[in-house]
Formats: C-alpha cells, sequence, structure tokens
C-alpha cells in the first residue's frame, strides 16, 4: 500500500478488533491442485501464518470465511488454531454477521479482505476492506486498501501489518527472541 | 485486454452463446505436475471457476475441449458441473462442430480460447477467437484477443467479463448478496 | 531471442539433427514439490511436450539427460515417447558421447539446453548451446543462445520453434488440423 | 545483490566458513501446498541444492534451522546430506549457539539467511547476515544482503555464490567435468 494511503487510513486501522480473510485468492493465489478421485492441494503462505500469531499476540483475534469447502482449508485452519472458520456455500453475510455478535463488535471494527463478487457483500460491512492485485476493477472499487503483496505471498500479513503498525506495536518484538 | 479492442469488438462480443475453453495453458498455467506412477495434477483457478458459473447465470453455457486426457480434468469439470466436456486426441473441430449442432448455433455466436498449434482450427471457426500472453506469435496471429490475464491465473474470466459487460449485465449482480 | 541472434545463428541452427535437454531447470523450473517418504513432484510443461511431437515430425529426435534420478522424470519421459534418456549421476559427456555414437552425428549437429555447472561440458561440445534466464553469469558465457521463455515455461519450446523455422518448416501445419 | 556491495563486503564474506539457511522463506518460497490429513509438500530449487554441494566441495559445511517441523525439508535435508538441522519450536539462537560451539567458529565466520521476525536474533549473531526480496521492511533493515534472487529461486545459490567467488573459486570448476 502506498505510504499516503496509510496516513489517510490510520484511523479506520487503529480501531480494529478482528480479522476476517476470504481463503481462495486471498490466502492462497486463488488456485486449486487437482488430482485424480477429488483430491485437492492448496498453497498457503508462511508469513501470512505468521501474520495470525502477530495478531493474537496483540489481543486480535483471526476468522476465515470461505465460500468452497476444501480439507486443505481446514488443514490449514488447524495448524493455525484458527476458532472462528465458515465454509459454507452460500451468502457470507450470514457468517460474518455472526462474528460481530460472538466478539459484541461493530463492522467498524473488523478489517476484510476479499477478492470476487461474493465478497462485496462483506467489504461494505467492514471498517477497512482490503482487496489483492489480482481482484477484477469492479471488486476493487470497494476496497479502501488494495495490497501490494499478491494473494497468498503475504497480501494477509501486509493487512496486519498495516493494523499492528497502526496501533504503534513493533512486529519484531510479538516472537520469540 | 485494450480498451480500443472493447469497443471494436463490443458487436462481436454480444452475439456469442456459447463459450468454449481448451484446456491445459488456458484453465492451466500450461504445467503438469507429474509424480511416480502416472499420478498428476494440474492447478486450476478459482476466478475462472467463478466465470463459469456468472456465464451460467447470463444463460450462456460452458464447454471444455482438451487434446490431453488427463483425471485431474474430469475432477474440475465434475466440480464446476460442465454438461459439454471433450478430450480426446485428434483434430479437435470434430468436437467443436458436434457443439454447433447441440446448441443450434453457428460458429460467430461462439467464443473460443486456445494456445498452441492444435487450436488454430477452432480459432478460425469461432466468432471471437482469444489466446493468453504465453502463446507463440504465430498462435497471436489468429486471435482477435489476448488475454491481459495469464492463463490459468484469470485469461478465462476475462474472456467471460467481457462477453458479460458487451451484454450489459454486472458481474457483481449475478452471484450471492 | 532477440531477432538479430536468429539471423546470426541461422545457419548454426539449420545444421541441427538432434535435440538433447537437461530436466531440472530446463524442462522444469529447477524445482522439486517434496513431501514425505520420499514421495516428490515436477513440473512439466505442455508446450515443451508439444515442441517434441513438433521436432518428431519434422524429423528430429529430442534427448533428456539429467542428473538426478526421479519417477517424476521417468513419468514424462514415458508420456512423450522419448527413446534417449539418461539419469545417471556423474559427467554428463558420458551419455552425449554415446548419442553422437548412435546417431552419428558430430557435436555441431546438436543442439543442448542446460543450466548449471554440470553441463557446461555439453555446452561446448553442441553446436547449438543454449541456456535459461535463471542461469548463473558465469553460465551464460558458454551459451548461443539465452532463451526469452523461462524455464519449464517454454523455453524448450522455444529452442524448437528457431530450428524448425531456420530450416523453414511452419509449426502451424507440423500437427492435426 | 549489487556490484558495489560485493566490493564492500569481500573482507566479510571471506571470513566464512559456515552457511546457516533459514528453510521455509529461504530454501522455499514461504508457501505449503497442503492436501487432507496432515499432507504436505514444499519446494526445493535444484540450484539452491547444487549450491550445497559446491560450498562443500570448497570446505564450508551447510546447516539449516527452522521453526516448522515438516517431513517435507527432512526430505531435503536427507537428500542433501545436511549433517546439521534443526527444527524445534522456540528461540532459534538456540541451534545456532550448538552450531558455534561445534565447528568452534565465532559470530562472524557464519554467513545465515532469513526471512521473517525470528530470524532477526541469528541476522544480529552472524557475519554476513543476508534476507529475501520478499522480506518485510523491519526485516530488511537487519540484512547486510538482499539477493537479487527471490526465496527458494535460487537466494541461497546466490549467497553461497558470493562467498564462493570472495575466496577466489570458480564454480565451474567445483562439480563433475
Amino acid at each position: 500500500m502506498r505510504k499516503g494511503n496509510f496516513k489517510r487510513l490510520k484511523g479506520k486501522l487503529k480501531k480494529i478488533q478482528l480479522f476476517v480473510f476470504d481463503v481462495d485468492g486471498v490466502l492462497t493465489d486463488n488456485t486449486v491442485w487437482m488430482g485424480a478421485d477429488g483430491a485437492e492441494l492448496k498453497r498457503f503462505n508462511i508469513a501470512d501464518g505468521m501474520g495470525v500469531y502477530i495478531a493474537r499476540r496483540a489481543g486480535i483475534p483471526t476468522a476465515f470465511i470461505s465460500g468452497r469447502p476444501s480439507p486443505a482449508t481446514v488443514a490449514r485452519v488447524n495448524e493455525l488454531g484458527i476458532e472462528d472458520f465458515f465454509q459454507e456455500r452460500g451468502p457470507k453475510r450470514v457468517s460474518f454477521t455472526k462474528l460481530l455478535e460472538k466478539y459484541k463488535l461493530s463492522g467498524d471494527q473488523v478489517a476484510f479482505m476479499g477478492d470476487d463478487v461474493i465478497d462485496v457483500p462483506l467489504m461494505k460491512m467492514a471498517g477497512v476492506s482490503a482487496t489483492v492485485p489480482h481482484a477484477p476493477t469492479y471488486i476493487k472499487r470497494f476496497a479502501d486498501i488494495v495490497t501490494s503483496h499478491e494473494a497468498g505471498m503475504g497480501a494477509a500479513r501486509e493487512l496486519v501489518d498495516l493494523v499492528i503498525l497502526a496501533k504503534g506495536f513493533d512486529p519484531v518484538n510479538l516472537t520469540y527472541k
């Protein structure tokens, strides 16, 4: 993200108490490796995972809302210890509303990142809405932030870092020394 | 695709009633992950799959014609619910002609995307012929459109969006809200 | 490859009667996907495979010489029907010399593509020596050609096309119509 | 790495007697391919592996220190014959200190490459600290070298080459002929 944008968005970023990420095309490069008999692999990024840990150390939980059920996503959710995970077909705002109720938050305390048409309703509800470079132009117009990092290559971490830095934390001091 | 081209092609794009895609090098990055004993994986793109759904909502079916049989392609065909799928070795115009007969269409009502020498006959028969950035120069000269997106990274979706927008639909309103 | 180079090399390219390719870093992106218990995948390119068919149609066989044995490479060799395949650890010039004897060719009738230090002896023996963009500078100095395409993304096909075009063939007319 | 940096760092590079590499995001592109039931693949680079062999021929051993245990990493360690391998969760300086004791070296005789917050302590302890293009800005400020090559695409080999060349070896002469 460009520096000017950071200054302009800093007020919004400081309010964030919850991260919500779409999975395909946000935590992955929007592709699936498919084999015979329904076997499939997804490619997850270690820096994004470290972002989840850093956010947790800073007191901010992370939720995933996917529109495409996959055992590969479940594996990643388990590795990262994600408590709030939704992978139902259908409108995503149902899951998003559940999260707001559980954490007693309003939309402007949530940062959401998505990349396609089914994410637009959440981009409208979230206080900070972010998307990735590969998103179509008609998606980007709903985003406060278009990340510099590609999806699945640090885009999610970039959003975490923006919030962490806006709140005055130093990421280097939020892990082992 | 550049804006000027869109204006010039808009008349052709509005006529499209069927999408036909080659698989390797169009819906994938033209690579196959191979292991021992013939196991293989192909990498498919979620935005391209969403394009198939968006086209279907707009009343336009999608067919795949591959020259290289693979169980990975079958898995993707099943996930997307593609009814018209051909994966025989031999000239592709045989399958293409069957599609024209089934849907009672002429060639100029079909948009086709391919990337190599065996796709050239279909590029000549289709009303809108498209290819991808990695295609050789001697293939690109048969294409009305060279996509901005790489193969397997949204090239197919780009063609769907062009047709959808030419017909006056808004992609954001063709899925869940 | 730049146009000026093609003109300069055309005489050498016309003499080629055999293609010899290193595997890792030439037919692949120089990476291996590794799992538990020694399982591994390699990523092969369909356009490169089509190049092998096109060369065969033009009467030019293709050989692979790898320094790293792998069942993934064997799978690709079988799919493409490669007759001359070597995957022994040790100096590669032993296999190369066997090929010259089998086909009764001199080195200047062979086009070879490699990417690392163990390929240098063959780059010196071949009439046309090619390498890929990722090769170190100290390898590129032994190459007549540095391809425009990345390894595993059409670099081998680019070399085939150069030879095919230098000999006056049209690649579009060497396959199904 | 830029030429000017090489001249400036040559004195430091000549002292190196041990390479230490982080795994994810240094020897890989920082991603993991995940499937059902905890299966996973990591993508390793052949040129980096050749770098380990070249370093060994020049008398310099290589160690890996990972913060994320994975059977895929074990497979690569076994293939390359890496004797010194650590994959424990927790601070990495514990493993680094063990290496200094085993080889009776001081920190300035070690070249280390890492890419994230948990690598910062080792970047401070090593004589030559390197990182990769994808590292966050707040990591790069601890690095003597930011490689030109991406992680998992030759970044480790680039560091090996810098040390090898600084010591006056020719990489082409350190393998089979």
